[in-house]
């Protein structure tokens, strides 16, 4: 992938790129309201990972802000949050979409989820076999209520809305167009993601 | 280790105990103001065990209620929250303590943690590598905050405070005696925990 090109990423896949360290990129909701999973791992050993509760405990924040890091699991920065041209909501408290989710939810049968295309763009790059982390939920609207409670809301994101991300660690970034289409998080309807790779 | 037993682990160490499944435990702050980190792991395979975004993504909350279920990685209940004798101040929110953690907060040289707690008492059970999920930090007092930003408060137990979980599938229940003594979580003192297996 070379500077300025875009991935697209059709509704309901995933697709991986590897992003050298101090290389930028943004992810696109193309057409709104859509939710887009992001994972990053090391490239040099994939058992470190952006880390959801690290990047809490390290941010003091549920979700880092404009400037801020995301680390792995070992502490590290590994992601930084260089830009947000969106609403500016964004969760890290949701797991993937997968297969259990969507049976509880009534599905029978096969369903897309982010778990599975995870899985298998890692598996594309060699990696059979990932621990599956707490994704970085782009767009997607979980709002916390003073009790403790979680909603389950439309992606605020209108077309061409987007996020920029600068790694500061080589890694693989995995993302995923959720394929969720149950629940409400993107508007019933899912639609694609791009990922444009910066300098 | 049988009914009505109790275990003591000592201020800043970790235990494992085997729990069936259909049998409760209960988790004891023995002298006040003490976080105890919480793990489950399935006996059957312990690359299932007990995971926050999870759970967090079933009961629609930050943290269970009493009655509610703390759920695995493939969406299985493992534990029920059974009974609360606490103020019901808990966290799920911040990764265990560990080797960076006390490093990026100044420690030169070895200091106790959860995740090497967790790590040595799976080790005595056979279990050389397991994944370190995100604990339920029983007692821990993390208030969120509208904006999303958290703090780090010292647990507002008392001596004798407690919480009983039952669990739903055997597993392997270990929990630690948190030893952060730079963060005010216990108070700058760590002291001992206690586990009572019930019937």
């Amino acid at each position: 992938m070379t500077v300025g090109e875009r991935v697209r990423i059709p509704a309901r896949e995933g697709r991986a790129i590897e992003v050298g360290a101090g290389q930028a990129f943004r992810v696109i909701d193309v057409e709104g309201q859509q939710v887009a999973d992001l994972f990053a791992f090391c490239a040099e050993d994939v058992s470190e990972y952006a880390s959801a509760e690290h990047t809490r405990a390290y941010v003091d924040r549920l979700f880092p802000r404009v400037a801020e890091p995301f680390v792995t699991n070992r502490r590290r920065p590994i992601l930084r949050f260089e830009a947000d041209e969106s609403p500016g909501v964004h969760d890290m408290l949701c797991a993937a979409c997968d297969p259990t989710r969507f049976a509880g939810l009534g599905v029978e049968g096969w369903h897309a989820s982010c778990q599975e295309n995870l899985e298998k763009a890692m598996a594309e790059l060699g990696y059979e076999r990932v621990e599956v982390p707490q994704p970085i939920n782009l767009f997607m609207n979980i709002p916390v209520e003073a009790d403790g409670s979680l909603g389950w809301k439309p992606a605020p994101t209108i077309a061409g809305d987007a996020v920029t991300m600068r790694a500061e660690l080589d890694c693989y970034v995995v993302v995923s167009a959720c394929p969720q289409d149950i629940v409400a998080i993107n508007g019933l309807d899912p639609t694609p993601i791009e990922i444009e790779l910066l300098g």
